[in-house]
């Protein structure tokens, strides 16, 4: 039951800090508010040290990365390590261009995240580019479907061995895995693949929930990826027919907002492989 | 007929890369998707180079420019113009700095862009500023009107003439001309001027448009103003009493994800001259 | 009666140039076009004093904060200050960061601002960092309730007076003073600290109030602040029970966008000590 890690972080109100993109930044922070966490952005390298000491997680997404915030998020990222703190990577656009693809390898190069959240060519990206074919078939389809489920499970739960993170993989089919286990969620609606930012908020969220349940990275990690898909379902469910893609965002935060424990555990569509 | 125009965008997905300000930059994003294309933000002149090789089309507006970013816009300038893509170029605030100015025409001298789109303030400043004064008559008023329309449209083919671009005009009426033909288009809502970025909301969605209609720049520009002036129209129709410009900016977003070629046929207000 | 403040701004549309983080800066626009104001932003140092030139107040937020843009703060400020204009400064996180402390305290060293706006905690950072501790007391609680209400006054009066700024500290009960007089204003609900960026806000349209209304900078502030607080109320009101914070956020922007002096003297909660 996953509703408890939601709980957890209504109590805890973690703090999280956040170098994430320009594009989506407004609504990582209000579906940070809304899931009860609290967020802080800061990506200048001489701000990054002071500010992630004072939270409790961090969330690195390298979206319109630029060299001055990479140099942010490597000092951000050793000083959390440093502390002890959740980290969590959104590779966002690795496998789009080289400085993205390097910035998110030289990343895991130094640290050990506590998850890596991102679409399936993304991860791809990361796996291929390590330099190492362990775990990863370039026969994946980008896709994850009922087909290549077992194959996805598999190549999903290899690369967390590797990187020892939890690794999450988001689309029409979410996986959500360590080395030994993976949750099949089914949660969530194509309409949100038409609103940018789901991905950037789902990992803002995903940083809340596991810096609130730190001894439960997978569940909580997990939850937040059930939490998000069930948000897009209640959600769609009060768009007005001539509503579209800009209510729909506002939607899904506001259903985060009154989301509890209970809710999500009568919502949430997984089993764990 | 402009209609189909939009459909080609549903139909293809253009994707366009967005060198864009951050202040309007996530409703860029949402109604790129709304109309049907696919946006990515980048601005890292080590990036740009990478991610506008992936897409068909470059949209640079240069508000909250800095001097990272207009390396940035140099650079992916370059490379899309090497690869034949379409580009757009938004002129946010040419006129009120010099450095906007400046950089405006630099980029004009570099490139030959698809479409220049446009307030007629920004736009006379481009035409002064390029140290030339054919077609531009100081006596033009800012606002186009009714009564000064026969010479703003002489003065926005000519400048279409000059520079090779499609330019667009927008305003209360708006002007979409190369150097032959003018459409002057009506549509649109006086409300939409107290909604922040409409302007580079244009800009992002013309830049999809045009991409997904490479032969026919002139219509698929006109097109895009249409739908957005249509949206506005539609948008406020849906407005409660109690709802303003906030409210207002994602229900012309909506109106955009939910029109199609029919509906932009019948509610497109437009003449060519 | 504060509503004649409101009014001017609608009357006058005062140009507002806005250093402000990337986070909330969207918002923050369109409610400087909703209580009738207009916005620019610009941060790049060789971009900000031809673009302050133009306006009639600055407003700094050192929120997101970086070398660049601390760069274009000092420049902008010393600008705004050789011409006369209105000044606020919010020192977002000041107290979080040495680097955010030392750039508000350095920003106040070379400017008298018109208005310091910020929460207690960012407001005692900043009173106890500038090296003196007149006024300043540690056991004043970090939230200002009916208890410790005269202290609070007290306090923030003393800072106004070492600084020459209007004081505004936002919060359950806020307080807006010079010298001699504090606003103690109760409008607002709790649900708005679940929203990102209402500080933020209210910093943009307090900057709008004083600049329309330069010779009651006290009044004006205390105007933008009741007005801020009575569109929250206005705000919630209209809220279905599946709304959240993000629709919220919506909602108090067009609050703003419908109020009329009438509608804020009717409203307005506050007492002056």
């Amino acid at each position: 039951m996953l509703g408890k890690y939601l709980e957890e972080v209504r109590k805890k109100t973690p703090l999280v800090h956040n170098i994430t993109n320009y594009v989506t930044v407004n609504d990582v922070a209000n579906i940070l508010l809304a899931c009860g966490g609290s967020p802080i952005m800061s990506d200048e390298p001489e701000d990054v040290e002071d500010i992630t000491s004072i939270c409790g997680g961090l969330n690195i997404n390298i979206g319109t990365l630029n060299k001055r915030s990479i140099k942010g998020m490597k000092r951000a990222v050793k000083k959390a390590q440093e502390l002890g703190h959740v980290t969590l990577l959104d590779p966002v656009g690795a496998g789009a261009s080289r400085l993205r693809t390097e910035t998110a390898a030289k990343l895991i190069e130094i640290n050990r995240f506590t998850v890596i959240r991102g679409n399936i060519s993304e991860i791809k990206a990361l796996a291929l580019g390590s330099g190492t074919t362990k775990g990863v078939d370039a026969d994946i389809a980008d896709a994850v479907t009922q087909d290549n489920l077992d194959e996805a499970v598999r190549f999903v739960k290899d690369f967390a061995k590797e990187t020892g993170s939890v690794i999450a993989v988001t689309g029409a089919i979410d996986l959500v895995a360590d080395a030994e286990r993976c949750f099949v969620i089914t949660n969530g609606r194509p309409e949100m693949g038409r609103i940018t930012g789901t991905g950037c908020q789902l990992s803002g969220m995903m940083t809340a929930f596991v810096t609130a349940n730190p001894d439960s990275a997978l569940e909580a990690a997990a939850a937040a990826v059930c939490a998000m898909g069930l948000a897009g379902e209640i959600g769609y469910s009060h768009l007005a027919d001539y509503e579209g893609n800009s209510t729909y965002r506002n939607r899904i935060i506001d259903a985060i907002c009154h989301m509890d424990g209970k809710c999500l555990d009568e919502g949430a569509k997984y089993e764990v492989r």
